[in-house]
């Protein structure tokens, strides 16, 4: 059975920052993170992983000063695309049955055409599930990782230059031989 | 490596609708669930487990009758305390060391105190986040999994009589012998 990440842990347990994550585990990691569901598999999230030593020193700045911002060996601002549901949704359902099709794709429009706060409620909820999915397969792959919201998201939005109709939902940071963080 | 529940299933495959999952397998699903990471440790989720077969009928009419909302073993209802940030916060640090306790006490104040996006936002991430433990969790288990948004939200709060200041987030569902579901 999987153990889930720690809720309950402090900041002096750092990741050490001179570890590097090598391409191919990045790769293995966010290869399982992309087969993370989302509500009628429209794939909303985007996935920044920020590996400009500068810019995470920017961020770390808006991040309540939080080590593991720039000490983590990966930084990912998962973000998501508001409104991806109405990017030519067909694609995401292009090898399903046809009735399946027929049925889903009305749906989809209805479900978040005009509905701002539903489009935003997915954003968060997606980035939530691939959020953990990232977290697990870290520690599968012997790595701590860390949830954070505790930043300012509208600089943060600012540093990386987040296009319209996105939003910010959380960091994942990853890392070696720590297990912890605060926010 | 574990594997991801899939994100490309269609309906005809369906749960059965008799089997029952045991009290005991009930308990470890939602004991690994309840160590999910909470922004702050606010532990804002709320577990709605669904056991009445007309109340089940009744949110299955509301949730484009969906044949997993009454046929599976599990039917989840994921909602979210809005405001569990400002309920005496220091019990979800008393175990905490003072210097933590007196920087991360102002800090859960300070960021959602008035901010209503905010506390609806760490709603959906917190549910998104359990949501993938649950699913993850019951794979391993053996038992398919679905994650559903496809229902009406007020409807379902009303059947539920969902308490004031909280939010009902989506559903997960859980069964032998299927693997799938639309939305």
């Amino acid at each position: 059975m999987f153990q889930l990440p720690s809720n309950h842990v402090v900041p002096s347990k750092l990741l050490i920052p001179s570890h590097r994550i090598s391409k191919d585990e990045t790769e293995q990691l966010l290869s399982l993170a992309l087969l993370s569901p989302t509500s009628f598999n429209i794939q909303n999230w985007r996935f920044l992983m920020v590996r400009d030593p500068e810019l995470r020193r920017q961020i770390r700045a808006v991040a309540w000063d939080q080590a593991q911002v720039t000490d983590a060996s990966l930084l990912i601002v998962l973000t998501a695309d508001l409104k991806s549901w109405a990017r030519e949704p067909a694609r995401y359902w292009r090898n399903a049955p046809q009735p399946v099709q027929e049925f889903i794709l009305p749906a989809i429009e209805q479900f978040y055409n005009g509905h701002e706060q539903v489009q935003r409620d997915e954003a968060m909820r997606s980035c939530g599930i691939v959020a953990m999915a990232l977290m697990l397969a870290a520690q599968e792959m012997g790595y701590a990782s860390c949830p954070m919201v505790g930043f300012d998201f509208d600089k943060v939005g600012k540093l990386i230059n987040l296009p319209v109709d996105h939003v910010v939902a959380m960091f994942v940071t990853i890392g070696k031989g720590g297990q912890g963080c605060m926010g």
